[in-house]
Protein backbone atom coordinates (compact mmCIF):
# COMPACT_ATOMS: atom_id res chain seq x y z
CA UNK A 1 0.00 0.00 0.00
CA UNK A 2 1.22 3.56 -0.87
CA UNK A 3 0.36 6.62 0.85
CA UNK A 4 0.59 9.69 0.36
CA UNK A 5 -0.27 13.71 1.89
CA UNK A 6 -0.29 17.18 0.86
CA UNK A 7 -1.33 20.29 2.81
CA UNK A 8 -3.33 22.92 -0.02
CA UNK A 9 -2.91 26.41 1.65
CA UNK A 10 -5.37 29.46 1.00
CA UNK A 11 -5.69 32.65 2.15
CA UNK A 12 -9.09 33.95 1.45
CA UNK A 13 -9.54 38.03 1.37
CA UNK A 14 -13.31 37.67 2.44
CA UNK A 15 -15.30 36.25 5.35
CA UNK A 16 -16.89 34.00 2.97
CA UNK A 17 -16.03 31.75 -0.51
CA UNK A 18 -16.20 28.54 -2.41
CA UNK A 19 -12.90 27.73 -4.10
CA UNK A 20 -12.71 24.81 -6.80
CA UNK A 21 -9.82 22.88 -5.66
CA UNK A 22 -10.45 20.34 -8.20
CA UNK A 23 -7.16 20.84 -10.68
CA UNK A 24 -5.25 20.85 -7.10
CA UNK A 25 -6.55 17.43 -6.09
CA UNK A 26 -5.71 15.72 -9.37
CA UNK A 27 -2.27 17.07 -9.28
CA UNK A 28 -1.70 15.34 -6.27
CA UNK A 29 -3.24 12.30 -7.46
CA UNK A 30 -0.78 12.58 -10.67
CA UNK A 31 1.93 13.45 -7.87
CA UNK A 32 1.37 10.29 -5.34
CA UNK A 33 1.32 7.33 -8.41
CA UNK A 34 -1.63 5.50 -7.01
CA UNK A 35 -3.66 4.15 -9.91
CA UNK A 36 -6.18 2.28 -7.33
CA UNK A 37 -7.21 3.68 -4.09
CA UNK A 38 -9.28 6.18 -2.23
CA UNK A 39 -8.41 9.93 -1.84
CA UNK A 40 -9.45 11.95 1.50
CA UNK A 41 -9.83 15.54 1.02
CA UNK A 42 -10.93 17.51 4.44
CA UNK A 43 -10.36 20.88 6.02
CA UNK A 44 -8.04 21.18 8.96
CA UNK A 45 -10.09 24.02 10.28
CA UNK A 46 -13.40 23.48 11.79
CA UNK A 47 -15.04 26.73 10.35
CA UNK A 48 -14.13 25.84 6.37
CA UNK A 49 -15.90 22.62 4.44
CA UNK A 50 -14.69 20.60 1.81
CA UNK A 51 -17.63 19.44 -0.70
CA UNK A 52 -18.72 17.87 -4.16
CA UNK A 53 -20.75 20.11 -6.18
CA UNK A 54 -21.39 21.97 -9.33
CA UNK A 55 -19.05 24.17 -10.87
CA UNK A 56 -21.62 27.33 -11.19
CA UNK A 57 -21.81 30.52 -10.21
CA UNK A 58 -25.73 30.96 -9.80
CA UNK A 59 -25.17 28.15 -7.53
CA UNK A 60 -23.00 29.26 -5.39
CA UNK A 61 -25.14 32.72 -4.91
CA UNK A 62 -28.20 30.39 -3.67
CA UNK A 63 -25.73 28.21 -1.10
CA UNK A 64 -24.64 31.88 0.20
CA UNK A 65 -27.82 32.97 0.75
CA UNK A 66 -29.43 29.65 1.95
CA UNK A 67 -26.45 29.40 4.73
CA UNK A 68 -27.10 32.71 5.96
CA UNK A 69 -31.31 31.67 6.28
CA UNK A 70 -30.23 28.54 7.90
CA UNK A 71 -27.15 29.71 10.46
CA UNK A 72 -26.99 33.47 9.98
CA UNK A 73 -23.57 35.24 11.13
CA UNK A 74 -25.02 38.00 12.58
CA UNK A 75 -26.14 39.60 15.01
CA UNK A 76 -23.07 38.03 16.67
CA UNK A 77 -24.98 38.07 20.02
CA UNK A 78 -27.09 35.28 19.25
CA UNK A 79 -24.59 32.91 19.73
CA UNK A 80 -22.87 31.32 22.94
CA UNK A 81 -19.32 30.78 21.23
CA UNK A 82 -19.09 33.91 20.62
CA UNK A 83 -17.69 36.16 23.83
CA UNK A 84 -14.17 36.25 22.32
CA UNK A 85 -15.14 34.92 18.89
CA UNK A 86 -17.76 36.07 16.02
CA UNK A 87 -17.21 33.06 14.20
CA UNK A 88 -20.09 31.11 15.65
CA UNK A 89 -22.44 30.86 12.54
CA UNK A 90 -19.15 29.64 10.51
CA UNK A 91 -18.81 26.68 12.60
CA UNK A 92 -22.76 25.91 11.66
CA UNK A 93 -22.23 26.27 8.67
CA UNK A 94 -19.58 24.06 7.75
CA UNK A 95 -21.44 21.42 9.68
CA UNK A 96 -24.04 21.68 6.67
CA UNK A 97 -21.93 21.24 3.76
CA UNK A 98 -19.52 18.88 5.16
CA UNK A 99 -16.13 18.75 6.33
CA UNK A 100 -14.41 16.21 3.72
CA UNK A 101 -15.08 14.19 0.92
CA UNK A 102 -13.55 10.77 0.41
CA UNK A 103 -13.24 10.13 -3.73
CA UNK A 104 -12.37 6.71 -5.70
CA UNK A 105 -9.32 6.41 -7.00
CA UNK A 106 -9.36 4.68 -10.34
CA UNK A 107 -6.69 3.67 -13.46
CA UNK A 108 -5.39 6.65 -11.79
CA UNK A 109 -7.92 9.30 -11.96
CA UNK A 110 -10.76 11.07 -9.55
CA UNK A 111 -13.59 8.57 -10.39
CA UNK A 112 -16.48 11.30 -11.12
CA UNK A 113 -19.52 12.16 -12.59
CA UNK A 114 -19.97 14.18 -14.98
CA UNK A 115 -20.26 17.88 -13.15
CA UNK A 116 -18.76 16.36 -9.89
CA UNK A 117 -15.94 19.24 -9.03
CA UNK A 118 -14.34 19.29 -5.44
CA UNK A 119 -14.50 22.82 -3.67
CA UNK A 120 -12.89 24.34 -0.58
CA UNK A 121 -15.89 26.49 1.48
CA UNK A 122 -14.89 29.57 3.65
CA UNK A 123 -16.93 30.57 5.99
CA UNK A 124 -13.89 32.59 8.50
CA UNK A 125 -11.50 33.77 5.64
CA UNK A 126 -8.74 36.24 6.23
CA UNK A 127 -6.33 34.24 7.41
CA UNK A 128 -4.03 31.19 6.81
CA UNK A 129 -6.41 27.89 6.34
CA UNK A 130 -5.51 24.44 5.56
CA UNK A 131 -6.96 21.38 3.20
CA UNK A 132 -5.49 17.80 3.85
CA UNK A 133 -4.69 15.59 0.76
CA UNK A 134 -4.19 11.98 1.68
CA UNK A 135 -4.60 9.25 -0.75
CA UNK A 136 -3.94 5.68 -0.17
CA UNK A 137 -3.64 2.79 -2.56
CA UNK A 138 -1.34 1.17 -4.89
CA UNK B 1 -4.22 -4.43 -1.31
CA UNK B 2 -7.46 -5.28 -3.63
CA UNK B 3 -10.02 -2.82 -5.45
CA UNK B 4 -12.89 -3.48 -6.69
CA UNK B 5 -15.96 -1.02 -8.86
CA UNK B 6 -19.00 -0.42 -9.79
CA UNK B 7 -21.66 1.75 -11.20
CA UNK B 8 -25.55 0.93 -10.04
CA UNK B 9 -28.20 3.03 -12.34
CA UNK B 10 -31.50 4.13 -11.50
CA UNK B 11 -34.02 5.87 -13.23
CA UNK B 12 -36.43 7.16 -11.05
CA UNK B 13 -40.17 8.26 -12.07
CA UNK B 14 -40.79 10.73 -9.91
CA UNK B 15 -38.72 13.89 -9.21
CA UNK B 16 -37.80 12.53 -5.42
CA UNK B 17 -37.56 9.43 -3.66
CA UNK B 18 -35.62 7.08 -1.39
CA UNK B 19 -34.23 3.57 -2.30
CA UNK B 20 -32.71 1.37 -0.13
CA UNK B 21 -29.76 0.11 -2.03
CA UNK B 22 -27.84 -2.08 0.90
CA UNK B 23 -28.64 -5.28 -0.93
CA UNK B 24 -27.04 -3.66 -4.12
CA UNK B 25 -23.76 -2.95 -2.02
CA UNK B 26 -24.02 -6.19 -0.01
CA UNK B 27 -24.09 -7.99 -4.11
CA UNK B 28 -21.00 -6.05 -4.98
CA UNK B 29 -19.37 -7.08 -1.56
CA UNK B 30 -19.62 -10.32 -1.86
CA UNK B 31 -18.63 -10.31 -5.54
CA UNK B 32 -15.24 -8.49 -4.69
CA UNK B 33 -14.46 -10.56 -3.12
CA UNK B 34 -12.76 -8.61 0.11
CA UNK B 35 -13.20 -8.81 3.87
CA UNK B 36 -11.24 -6.37 5.35
CA UNK B 37 -11.26 -2.86 4.01
CA UNK B 38 -13.74 -0.02 3.24
CA UNK B 39 -16.87 0.39 1.26
CA UNK B 40 -17.25 3.81 -0.70
CA UNK B 41 -20.93 4.40 -2.10
CA UNK B 42 -21.32 7.98 -3.31
CA UNK B 43 -23.73 9.44 -5.76
CA UNK B 44 -22.19 10.67 -9.26
CA UNK B 45 -24.50 13.07 -9.62
CA UNK B 46 -24.56 16.57 -7.63
CA UNK B 47 -28.56 16.72 -7.45
CA UNK B 48 -28.45 12.73 -5.34
CA UNK B 49 -27.31 11.51 -2.07
CA UNK B 50 -26.31 8.66 -0.80
CA UNK B 51 -26.84 8.25 3.25
CA UNK B 52 -27.42 5.98 5.61
CA UNK B 53 -30.48 6.04 7.95
CA UNK B 54 -33.53 3.78 8.75
CA UNK B 55 -35.53 2.13 6.82
CA UNK B 56 -38.89 3.42 7.76
CA UNK B 57 -41.44 4.76 5.46
CA UNK B 58 -42.94 6.96 7.79
CA UNK B 59 -39.38 8.93 8.53
CA UNK B 60 -39.19 8.67 4.83
CA UNK B 61 -41.84 11.34 4.99
CA UNK B 62 -40.39 13.09 7.57
CA UNK B 63 -37.59 13.36 5.91
CA UNK B 64 -39.43 14.97 2.38
CA UNK B 65 -41.58 17.20 4.53
CA UNK B 66 -38.36 18.74 6.41
CA UNK B 67 -36.19 19.18 3.16
CA UNK B 68 -38.99 20.82 1.31
CA UNK B 69 -39.03 23.21 4.76
CA UNK B 70 -35.49 23.46 4.32
CA UNK B 71 -34.59 24.17 0.78
CA UNK B 72 -38.30 24.47 -1.24
CA UNK B 73 -38.48 23.65 -4.58
CA UNK B 74 -40.76 26.29 -5.49
CA UNK B 75 -40.84 29.14 -6.39
CA UNK B 76 -37.94 27.93 -9.19
CA UNK B 77 -37.31 31.92 -9.40
CA UNK B 78 -36.08 32.53 -6.04
CA UNK B 79 -32.95 30.51 -6.81
CA UNK B 80 -30.10 32.23 -9.17
CA UNK B 81 -28.88 28.67 -10.25
CA UNK B 82 -32.65 28.22 -11.57
CA UNK B 83 -32.20 30.32 -15.19
CA UNK B 84 -32.01 27.42 -17.53
CA UNK B 85 -32.19 24.71 -14.80
CA UNK B 86 -35.15 23.95 -11.95
CA UNK B 87 -33.46 22.19 -9.89
CA UNK B 88 -31.46 24.38 -7.66
CA UNK B 89 -33.38 22.92 -4.47
CA UNK B 90 -32.05 19.84 -5.25
CA UNK B 91 -28.10 20.52 -5.16
CA UNK B 92 -29.29 22.00 -1.40
CA UNK B 93 -31.08 18.77 -0.09
CA UNK B 94 -28.18 16.50 -1.53
CA UNK B 95 -26.25 19.00 0.87
CA UNK B 96 -28.08 18.54 3.71
CA UNK B 97 -27.99 14.58 3.45
CA UNK B 98 -24.50 13.95 1.69
CA UNK B 99 -23.20 12.60 -1.33
CA UNK B 100 -21.51 9.30 0.55
CA UNK B 101 -21.05 6.80 2.86
CA UNK B 102 -18.04 5.11 3.90
CA UNK B 103 -18.56 1.78 5.64
CA UNK B 104 -16.66 -0.60 7.29
CA UNK B 105 -16.15 -4.07 5.74
CA UNK B 106 -15.42 -6.60 8.74
CA UNK B 107 -15.06 -10.38 7.91
CA UNK B 108 -16.82 -10.20 4.44
CA UNK B 109 -19.68 -8.33 5.42
CA UNK B 110 -20.71 -4.94 6.02
CA UNK B 111 -19.84 -3.76 9.27
CA UNK B 112 -23.47 -2.13 10.28
CA UNK B 113 -25.74 -1.28 13.68
CA UNK B 114 -28.71 -3.27 13.79
CA UNK B 115 -30.72 -0.28 11.82
CA UNK B 116 -28.16 0.73 9.57
CA UNK B 117 -29.05 0.49 6.04
CA UNK B 118 -28.18 2.78 2.59
CA UNK B 119 -30.41 4.67 0.77
CA UNK B 120 -29.68 6.19 -2.94
CA UNK B 121 -31.58 9.99 -2.39
CA UNK B 122 -33.00 11.38 -5.78
CA UNK B 123 -33.99 14.91 -5.72
CA UNK B 124 -34.24 15.61 -9.30
CA UNK B 125 -34.83 12.60 -11.41
CA UNK B 126 -36.72 11.34 -14.14
CA UNK B 127 -33.21 10.73 -16.02
CA UNK B 128 -31.05 7.97 -15.79
CA UNK B 129 -28.51 8.54 -12.76
CA UNK B 130 -25.63 6.41 -11.53
CA UNK B 131 -24.02 5.45 -7.71
CA UNK B 132 -20.16 4.22 -7.89
CA UNK B 133 -18.97 1.42 -5.80
CA UNK B 134 -15.77 1.38 -4.81
CA UNK B 135 -14.31 -1.10 -2.35
CA UNK B 136 -10.45 -1.57 -1.14
CA UNK B 137 -9.56 -4.12 1.05
CA UNK B 138 -7.93 -7.53 0.73
CA UNK C 1 -2.39 -4.43 4.70
CA UNK C 2 -3.21 -3.80 8.73
CA UNK C 3 -6.67 -3.79 9.53
CA UNK C 4 -7.92 -2.69 13.19
CA UNK C 5 -11.63 -2.57 14.40
CA UNK C 6 -13.25 -1.99 17.97
CA UNK C 7 -16.19 -0.67 19.21
CA UNK C 8 -17.17 1.98 21.69
CA UNK C 9 -20.22 1.85 23.90
CA UNK C 10 -21.94 4.98 25.23
CA UNK C 11 -25.13 4.67 27.79
CA UNK C 12 -25.67 8.88 27.88
CA UNK C 13 -27.83 9.71 30.99
CA UNK C 14 -29.75 12.86 29.13
CA UNK C 15 -31.45 12.48 25.80
CA UNK C 16 -29.41 14.94 24.00
CA UNK C 17 -25.31 15.60 24.92
CA UNK C 18 -22.25 15.57 22.62
CA UNK C 19 -18.89 13.88 24.02
CA UNK C 20 -15.16 14.49 23.15
CA UNK C 21 -13.94 10.69 21.69
CA UNK C 22 -10.59 12.15 20.72
CA UNK C 23 -8.48 10.52 23.04
CA UNK C 24 -10.41 6.89 22.59
CA UNK C 25 -9.83 6.99 18.85
CA UNK C 26 -6.15 7.96 19.45
CA UNK C 27 -6.13 4.91 21.93
CA UNK C 28 -7.83 2.95 19.06
CA UNK C 29 -4.67 3.92 16.68
CA UNK C 30 -2.01 3.68 18.95
CA UNK C 31 -3.27 0.06 20.07
CA UNK C 32 -3.48 -1.26 16.00
CA UNK C 33 0.30 0.00 15.46
CA UNK C 34 -0.74 1.11 12.05
CA UNK C 35 1.57 4.12 11.36
CA UNK C 36 -0.03 5.41 7.51
CA UNK C 37 -3.90 4.96 6.55
CA UNK C 38 -7.38 5.71 6.89
CA UNK C 39 -9.38 5.81 10.07
CA UNK C 40 -13.16 5.71 9.95
CA UNK C 41 -15.44 6.49 13.02
CA UNK C 42 -18.97 6.26 12.47
CA UNK C 43 -22.08 6.12 14.74
CA UNK C 44 -23.24 2.74 14.62
CA UNK C 45 -26.80 3.88 15.46
CA UNK C 46 -29.01 6.02 12.69
CA UNK C 47 -30.03 8.54 16.04
CA UNK C 48 -26.32 9.53 16.34
CA UNK C 49 -23.51 11.27 15.23
CA UNK C 50 -19.81 11.06 14.88
CA UNK C 51 -18.89 14.87 13.75
CA UNK C 52 -15.86 16.89 13.92
CA UNK C 53 -15.43 20.30 15.56
CA UNK C 54 -14.32 22.53 17.96
CA UNK C 55 -14.12 21.23 22.23
CA UNK C 56 -16.20 24.46 23.14
CA UNK C 57 -18.82 24.11 25.53
CA UNK C 58 -20.51 27.67 24.33
CA UNK C 59 -20.33 26.03 20.40
CA UNK C 60 -21.97 22.74 21.99
CA UNK C 61 -24.84 24.80 23.39
CA UNK C 62 -25.19 26.80 19.64
CA UNK C 63 -25.35 23.64 18.14
CA UNK C 64 -28.24 22.37 20.63
CA UNK C 65 -30.45 25.14 20.58
CA UNK C 66 -29.74 25.11 16.72
CA UNK C 67 -30.67 21.68 15.69
CA UNK C 68 -33.84 22.52 18.06
CA UNK C 69 -34.38 25.39 15.62
CA UNK C 70 -34.00 23.00 12.34
CA UNK C 71 -35.63 19.81 13.66
CA UNK C 72 -37.51 20.39 16.93
CA UNK C 73 -38.09 17.58 18.90
CA UNK C 74 -41.76 18.67 20.40
CA UNK C 75 -44.60 18.42 19.36
CA UNK C 76 -43.64 14.60 18.85
CA UNK C 77 -47.32 14.36 16.83
CA UNK C 78 -45.58 16.45 13.65
CA UNK C 79 -43.67 13.62 12.48
CA UNK C 80 -44.97 10.75 10.88
CA UNK C 81 -41.86 8.49 12.38
CA UNK C 82 -43.87 8.94 15.71
CA UNK C 83 -46.33 6.41 15.11
CA UNK C 84 -44.48 3.83 18.05
CA UNK C 85 -41.39 6.30 18.49
CA UNK C 86 -40.32 9.42 19.36
CA UNK C 87 -37.42 9.91 17.90
CA UNK C 88 -37.89 11.16 14.13
CA UNK C 89 -36.32 14.92 15.31
CA UNK C 90 -33.07 12.61 15.99
CA UNK C 91 -32.85 10.89 12.86
CA UNK C 92 -33.57 14.50 11.41
CA UNK C 93 -30.87 15.97 13.52
CA UNK C 94 -28.17 13.34 12.64
CA UNK C 95 -28.85 14.04 9.17
CA UNK C 96 -27.75 17.78 9.78
CA UNK C 97 -23.94 16.45 11.88
CA UNK C 98 -23.75 13.62 9.45
CA UNK C 99 -23.38 10.22 10.78
CA UNK C 100 -19.03 9.27 10.16
CA UNK C 101 -15.26 10.95 9.93
CA UNK C 102 -12.63 9.76 7.93
CA UNK C 103 -9.89 10.65 8.75
CA UNK C 104 -5.75 10.70 7.69
CA UNK C 105 -3.25 8.87 9.58
CA UNK C 106 0.18 10.01 9.34
CA UNK C 107 3.15 8.78 11.24
CA UNK C 108 1.10 6.50 13.79
CA UNK C 109 -0.92 9.97 14.82
CA UNK C 110 -4.74 11.50 13.89
CA UNK C 111 -3.79 13.80 11.06
CA UNK C 112 -5.73 17.06 12.03
CA UNK C 113 -5.82 20.63 12.10
CA UNK C 114 -4.89 22.47 15.21
CA UNK C 115 -8.77 22.31 17.27
CA UNK C 116 -10.08 19.53 14.97
CA UNK C 117 -11.79 17.04 17.83
CA UNK C 118 -13.60 13.84 17.10
CA UNK C 119 -17.22 14.20 18.59
CA UNK C 120 -20.19 11.51 19.23
CA UNK C 121 -23.50 13.69 19.40
CA UNK C 122 -26.12 11.64 20.85
CA UNK C 123 -29.67 12.78 20.30
CA UNK C 124 -31.94 10.05 21.78
CA UNK C 125 -30.12 9.17 24.80
CA UNK C 126 -30.89 7.26 27.64
CA UNK C 127 -29.93 3.88 26.26
CA UNK C 128 -26.52 1.47 25.03
CA UNK C 129 -25.61 2.70 21.99
CA UNK C 130 -22.59 2.16 19.57
CA UNK C 131 -19.53 3.58 17.73
CA UNK C 132 -17.18 1.99 15.32
CA UNK C 133 -13.56 2.53 15.17
CA UNK C 134 -12.22 0.87 12.24
CA UNK C 135 -8.35 1.52 10.68
CA UNK C 136 -6.98 0.47 7.59
CA UNK C 137 -3.32 0.91 6.72
CA UNK C 138 -0.15 -0.26 7.13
Amino acid sequence: MKSYRKELWFNIPTRRAFVNITPNVEACLRESGIKEGLVLCNAMHITASVFINDNESGLHQDFEKWLEQLAPEKPHSQYAHNGSEDNADAHLKRSIMGREVVAAVTAGRLDFGPWEQIFYGEFDGKRLKRVLVKIIGE
